[in-house]
């Protein structure tokens, strides 16, 4: 059971947004927009659904009102807005893919939303093969990517409250030495909710050769003296989702996790400098990468630099090489290289930047050395 | 991140689904089956694939050995078992979509899974416009319906944990009066998590009016003295979920609750006494549908009989009317009737039953009667 956002905008965003999205659809020459489950349909609705196999889809055409077609039975839990969009409940009696077919008309080039299910996209596929499909990032994404003044707040919001956990983390608050990374990651797991975000994203907890593992999975393995410990947890918060990576020490670092470390917050610290509007994304991969080979430790990289963030824990714009997006106001992303020692150690350095006029701005403000936390 | 079930079965298990796996795309002429993110991806390999915006695709095709195209960030997550499949890991430069392409081949008849984002499909169609898509469920859907003895008894551990908060409960040890539904949602979700779950799949709290909404979000109602409360709550434990509904009253029931409880019960036997292995599952909805129509509360049915249950808490069969599907011994499915009417209140009673050549079996006990629970 998906949380709503406690704080609704105005049902004039929805409209906005929705008017927007038509226009969009018009000025890429497609003819109709299918958005199920995802963040897409409560960003032009307000309406988080759950993913069922019951449809539920938003088809919105230039030229005539949006149709929101729900499952009866979820229909109590929109939020309707007759005049951002139609609600149309379908019974269980009902067929929602010949529904969805009748909504598109004679629609030829439909956008589709990222996350919908395949199988709803098969079934229609195969009573209207004459459609062409394209995906709807590549239609609306723009727009969601430029996030507005209250969206930037509620990012804020978000990092402010993660940033509190980093300080606890930092401080040495949170025991450590003795408990198992599935602890420590329950334990951050409530400080999250505690700190005023609805639902937990994750809150990975890796210790000595597991943080060479970016997204391991926080297990029975018992944290020990003199290991590093990386911990990149978010959750959500009104809507808006927070994310950070912090690692402390457990006594003293040896020494090549000392030096790694300080080439890393180099790096990290490059790529935030290079997330100036007008830059591509690839400019920002390229910024960190360069720090970290150029002193010796290019073979350790494993991933991209970074990824939007928003109504989703990932969204566009990418951080990767390869992706030669300009960057624009208003755009929010983490920046967050890593190297990482098979078998031996790993770590990461991560905040969420928005990339401004005024330059980029850390949604991030806890405290980026490597401390050691003996008790 | 998503949890692995803690005892994995042999890894003999996979070689042997991902054998069968094959057969079906051979006895239904489908020349590859791609599963991405859902439940048929563990249920084929053991693996877990976070929901990513980086494409995890498995690609079995009859005569060769199955590959498993992974982000190479996420390998570390992944149980290898070379003898069942190969894992292929891409990197952060690859472009995923032409490796999928690859794999497939000449292949032009793809089964594609459920869950699959559409995106991935969107971009293979653009590059692969030839291939014609089909629902992976209609080709191997039938292989995970039918449930083995040790995904019954994880269906029927599961059952006994969430029977046990049933009974806290029905016995007025889970505080009711005084507290919002989404104070008692989180204490249920506290328990299941307690008796033995790894992770809490839902916890709708309804009461009163509320309850007359099937899937009610818990929200900051109070709950009062005399009312309906309606509790739905289920997770997954060890791979396998649970779903149980159960509702008490707390203190008396009007005349009219009382009286459509016990044909709600009714109902609700009649349609576990239905669901014998030959009948179909439409035989199953009208079972519970005539004896709340009979009883003159037709019009307050919302919803179908239930959903199959087993590593997704919603997959096939659906006990549908129109859906007419035989069962089988091993289908694992919910029979939960419910009657709501709008504005004043709603009552279901679900327990998860299995088809056995010995006829149905119930993997919830606890009591099916309407409790009063005044403290």
């Amino acid at each position: 059971m998906s949380e709503r956002p406690t704080s609704l905008p105005d049902s004039a965003v929805y409209r906005d947004r929705l008017a927007r999205a038509a226009q969009e659809l018009s000025a890429h020459t497609t003819d109709a927009l299918i958005v199920s489950v995802g963040r897409d349909l409560p960003y032009l609705t307000g309406y988080d659904a759950m993913p069922l196999e019951r449809l539920t889809a938003l088809v919105v055409t230039p030229g005539r009102h949006p149709v929101l077609l729900v499952p009866a039975l979820e229909r109590p839990r929109v939020a309707e807005i007759p005049e951002a969009f139609e609600t149309r409940p379908w019974a269980e009696s009902d067929d929602p893919i010949a529904l969805l077919a009748d909504e598109l008309g004679d629609a030829r080039t439909v956008a589709v939303g990222d996350q919908m299910w395949s199988r709803f996209l098969v079934e229609l596929l195969d009573i209207r093969p004459d459609i062409t499909l394209r995906r709807a990032r590549d239609v609306i994404g723009a727009m969601r990517c430029v996030k507005d003044a209250a969206e930037v707040a509620a990012l804020a919001a978000a990092g402010a409250a993660v940033d509190r956990i980093a300080a606890q983390l930092r401080s040495g608050e949170i025991p450590l030495v003795g408990r198992t990374e599935a602890e420590v990651s329950a334990d951050l797991s409530e400080r999250i909710l505690f700190e005023g975000h609805q639902r937990v994203n994750f809150a990975i907890v890796a210790c000595g050769e597991n943080a060479a593992s970016p997204h391991h999975h926080a297990g029975q393995r018992v944290i020990g003296v003199d290991e590093i410990v990386l911990c990149d947890f978010g959750g959500t918060m009104n809507g808006y989702c927070s994310d950070i990576t912090r690692c402390v020490v457990t006594g003293e670092a040896a020494s090549d996790v000392a030096e790694a470390w300080d080439v890393l917050r180099e790096a990290q610290q490059a790529g935030v400098d290079a997330a100036v509007v007008g830059a591509s994304c690839s400019d920002v991969d390229r910024a960190t990468q360069r720090v970290i080979t150029d002193a010796g430790w290019g073979e350790y990289i494993m991933h991209r630099t970074g990824h939007g963030i928003g109504m989703e824990e990932h969204e566009d714009p990418y951080m990767v090489v390869g992706n030669d997006e300009p960057i624009r106001a208003g755009h929010a992303f983490s920046i967050e290289p890593g190297i990482y020692v098979p078998g031996k150690w790993g770590m990461r350095l991560e905040d969420i930047v928005v990339a401004t006029d005024a330059g980029p701005v850390r949604m991030n403000t806890a405290g980026r050395d490597l401390p050691s936390v003996t008790d």
